[in-house]
């Protein structure tokens, strides 16, 4: 076997955009599972945009530190310790192709699917999708629902769920290829480019009847612009918020809060996955289910290679991606 | 009968801070109830922040106009038309001393204690308080809720109710005289000062276990502190904007918005009383139970006369009020 282990640490915390720079190759030793441990072999590693949140302060997690090895979500094989090896595990490996993990942090994975599913759509992604979307957001059949970030690799799936729900499913995304994309082949009724300067007319043009929930991946100026869209009794299901993680520097908070929520009734909310622990298991066999027959369409964008990984995350930051991005560090375990 | 109805018009929309030339006076003739209207006679006018609020745009009602008598929420007694004269009617009949109105759109009241109090704590403040707290915020036995403008027709009370509910109780206020109400009458647990440049460092030390709701009705800079300081799943009841309402220039929103509410799954939201209105009956009996046997303490601050009512507006906009603010503008119906 192997006895080297490679990792990427965050060099630097970056004080505005993130750089190839930020980050540092180190090469060391495979550690030994003690008691309680388990020894993981990583097969593939989730390229998420709060990975560059993690770096600028607290948020459910605490914040990263200079030289420590770059956190991620990532799935791989238990090699040795106190799990059966060969046991498929998600865990919070890192960017590195092996980790010591006590056996309580890590979760046995059954694979329904392709395994790399597991990280995206009946993963992380699926599970924020489903929860933020029917717990948080609530809508019902014959509502307009929005969402941002909506070729990502959540928001593709908030669609398409939303779509599943009875709805009327409005992307915002950020080229005209995602727009096609969303419209043409994900079954949104309508998606409409951020970055054009009439966004709010295009927004408007495409929800004739208002928007009813706003799922949130973005933040900023996007937020903004859909609080003075909304419908009363209107949700924004706040999930993220990508157009803020990339600097030291946050832009004021949006117009239009309180303003809006008092006038109108809104309610905006916050939530993670987490929240809904308990829930896991029903929403993981449905999103498999749907996914098995087609209803549901995952996208991902793989990476090859560790290395690869600060660039993979330095293009998500700036939209380069469609769908789930994750970088395969190491062989499929099955 | 007197014959005539003096009103006070809004004359000018203000641009910026609103001031006496902002109205104007008239008298005109009383008019006569056609079929399916009631004439009545007003003895109570509501003072509220919410009608600065209405002349700046279009809120939960349309925006007022320049030369349209002044809206405002209102109590008089039925003295001809489609109901029986003497009834003591909650009405919106704006700043005059005699309004024809649909009959539909009065609202008959039966008086438990003092007549002022439907205006305000049995009233729409009341009734605010009590479904704002209790079915947005929902506070738990042991919680801290913190309240802004608690010195105010709705905050004092709101700081009542939670103490009833069993929690820690914080008002934010901006003198220290009303701190001192609040503490040594109210039975608030602590209180601060938000004109203080350490209201961040004095709200942490009075919420030593965090805030758990934090009912606003303040909006702007106070609201971004609180967002800073609330506990995970915390809840943010969205009432009032007070401090953006005398402006045409209201400032950029909290900073923090989206983001604590992702990181610390917070739950943002706005309501108006109307919004629970199947609900009244049962929450003004217990309310009116409250108040008379004295767990619930109604601060009043009466003014009197029609014509006091621009000045009463404008003091009320800079804080000047204790407790609900009421203009005597006719006798007592009874």
């Amino acid at each position: 076997m192997n006895r080297l282990n490679r990792q990427i640490l965050l060099a630097e915390r970056p004080d505005g955009p993130l750089e190839l720079h930020h980050f540092r190759e180190r090469t060391v030793e495979i550690g030994e599972p003690g008691p309680g441990q388990v020894l993981c072999r990583i097969a593939l590693l989730s390229i998420d945009p709060a990975n560059r949140a993690w770096m600028q302060g607290r948020t459910y997690r605490d914040q990263l530190s200079e030289g420590e090895v770059m956190a991620g979500f990532t799935l791989g094989e238990v090699i040795a310790g106190d799990l059966p090896p060969g046991t498929v595990v998600a865990c919070e490996a890192g960017w590195q192709e092996y980790a010591v993990l006590p056996a309580a942090a890590v979760r046995p994975v059954t694979v329904r699917g392709e395994l790399s599913h597991h990280l995206g759509a009946v993963g992380v992604n699926g599970l924020t999708a489903y929860f933020g979307l029917l717990e948080v957001g609530r809508p019902q059949p014959g509502e307009t629902v929005v969402v941002s970030g909506a070729a990502g690799a959540t928001g593709h799936l908030v669609g398409q769920l939303a779509r599943l729900a009875g709805c009327r499913v409005v992307g915002i995304a950020g080229s005209a290829d995602k727009i096609r994309l969303l419209t043409e082949q994900l079954g949104f009724d309508a998606a409409v480019n951020h970055r054009s300067t009439s966004l709010r007319r295009d927004l408007r043009a495409a929800c004739p009847e208002g928007l009813d929930v706003y799922f949130d991946n973005v933040g900023g100026s996007v937020l903004e612009t859909t609080l003075s869209l909304m419908n009363q009794r209107g949700r924004v299901v706040c999930c993220g918020a990508v157009s803020q993680y990339d600097t030291s520097n946050p832009a004021p908070g949006p117009r239009g809060v309180p303003g809006y929520l008092v006038s109108k009734s809104l309610r905006m909310e916050g939530f993670i996955v987490t929240d809904f622990h308990g829930l896991w298991p029903n929403a993981e066999r449905r999103l498999a289910r749907w996914l098995a027959d087609g209803r549901l369409i995952a996208l991902q964008d793989m990476v090859e290679g560790l290395y690869s990984a600060p660039a993979a995350l330095i293009g998500l930051l700036k939209g380069d991606n469609v769908g789930k991005r994750i970088v395969r560090v190491g062989p499929d375990p099955r």
